[in-house]
């Protein structure tokens, strides 16, 4: 398979939560195009199945190809943890998720082996930093512990909140009782509030941003594979957004969270895919 | 049709909001049976399309059909509001909404003609209410405010909370100003944190729980149709609880909420129907 070098990078969630992952690659991999799909119809994914998830995941695998990417990163644990393994056997280009790079940082970041991972009721109950985290290292301790009001909080757009901060205090009382020195954002919406967060559990606690991470998992992986953008940007605005429904509401929290002005979104029926 | 008296009563919802219905009815009309049925897997229904709703519902009444019940209640704002005139031209037995009744009730508990109605975006950005409200009386003012936190934190469980206080204070502070003496709660979950929405909009302000109303109407066309239940109760426990997903966390959250001890929740692929 032949792939283009100047082709984008197609980015996908269940919804709004991994335009943080599309910011960190736009920040660290700025010649870089994107194609971003938000699954704003189907959200939340962390209440479903594993084959829902991994059947979605496939119709946006194929959606993303229609648009001629050459490399996809999934933006959201749920999907990462369910389908990663399964449509990379399955798709002929690069696969990336969210979870690996996350784990690799805290493991190594860590100083007396206890990780805190923070995330959607799904996502911690599934145990997939755990997983990930005691395969690189099975002296590690984990603690994990659900955050369900963060997304909607983050929703909602009160970031820098004291209603927020109550919650934070509340949700975050017993991974402070753990004595962890390190804790994993295990979900996309909780970038928005890491300040918050780490104020919350103070400064000797480290947090690692998956986003971040995988932003910069995926330039190693572009210049390993020697498939870094090379052309010159052609476009004055090199992203494009779809999503499954409600387009505008869409367009307005990218427009609160990217350092760019989002003018449309798409939305597209991803059932035919 | 021929329809057995001593039939359950169907009750569905997008996933444990309704329960709040199913409680008055339990409360208001102790001999009849239900059937509910929370469609926890594709929740939430606020964010999907018309058509989409109207197809849910299709099967979900396809299987309380198959549960042989003799009426049905859709608990669910959205559905109500999307799909009520459409089923009951394709199916043959009584369906009640949710939001009629309460609109009825509002109508005419007001005295300075100002309504309040607070509900999740899908259902205040629809202004089903107004369109209802205003059907019965043109002169009327409606007033909408979305709480899109107030289903999260009822999920939590953060029901007499200080942090739910203090959110609802930051929502409703829009509506104080309006001059409202009624007010709508028109999303299921909203009866369960009705002592604090209470409390914020003072008790000049009468509260309309649609929950409440519905059972009410539900008993009137019962017995209009002749078909209210007169068997003796045979069953020891006659209400029986079905889902979609995560039956687990559902019969937990029941628990919580009704005066019964629901041992089991049966889970089935809603989809076949």
């Amino acid at each position: 398979m032949r792939i283009d070098k100047n082709a984008p990078i197609g980015v996908f969630d269940s919804g709004i939560g991994g335009l943080t992952v599309a910011r960190e690659i736009m920040r660290n991999l700025p010649s870089e195009k994107i194609v971003y799909f938000g699954d704003t119809a189907r959200v939340p994914y962390g209440s479903k199945s594993r084959d829902t998830i991994i059947r979605y995941s496939r119709q946006i695998i194929r959606f993303l190809l229609s648009q001629e990417v050459k490399a996809i990163v999934i933006a959201c644990n749920t999907a990462s943890s369910f389908a990663l393994d399964t449509v990379r056997k399955e798709f002929d280009l690069p696969i990336l998720g969210v979870i690996d790079a996350g784990a690799i940082v805290a493991a190594s970041a860590t100083h007396n082996q206890r990780i805190g991972v923070i995330g959607t009721e799904g996502t911690i109950s599934s145990r997939i930093h755990e997983r990930f985290l005691k395969q690189l290292d099975p002296g590690l301790q984990v603690f994990g512990k659900a955050c369900p009001l963060f997304c909607p909080l983050v929703e909602e757009g009160w970031l820098h909140d004291e209603i927020t901060t109550h919650v934070a205090e509340r949700y975050l009382s017993e991974l402070k009782g753990k004595e962890i020195d390190t804790l994993i954002l295990g979900c996309t919406h909780y970038p928005l509030i890491r300040s918050t967060i780490g104020a919350v559990m103070g400064e000797k606690v480290t947090l690692v941003n998956p986003a971040y991470e995988t932003a910069l998992e995926l330039r190693d992986m572009l210049n390993k594979m020697n498939l870094t953008c090379e052309g010159e940007m052609q476009e004055d605005f090199p992203y494009r957004f779809f999503v499954s429904d409600l387009a505008e509401k869409f367009t307005e929290f990218a427009n609160s969270i990217l350092p760019y002005d989002v003018s449309v979104t798409q939305k597209i029926d991803i059932e035919k895919f």
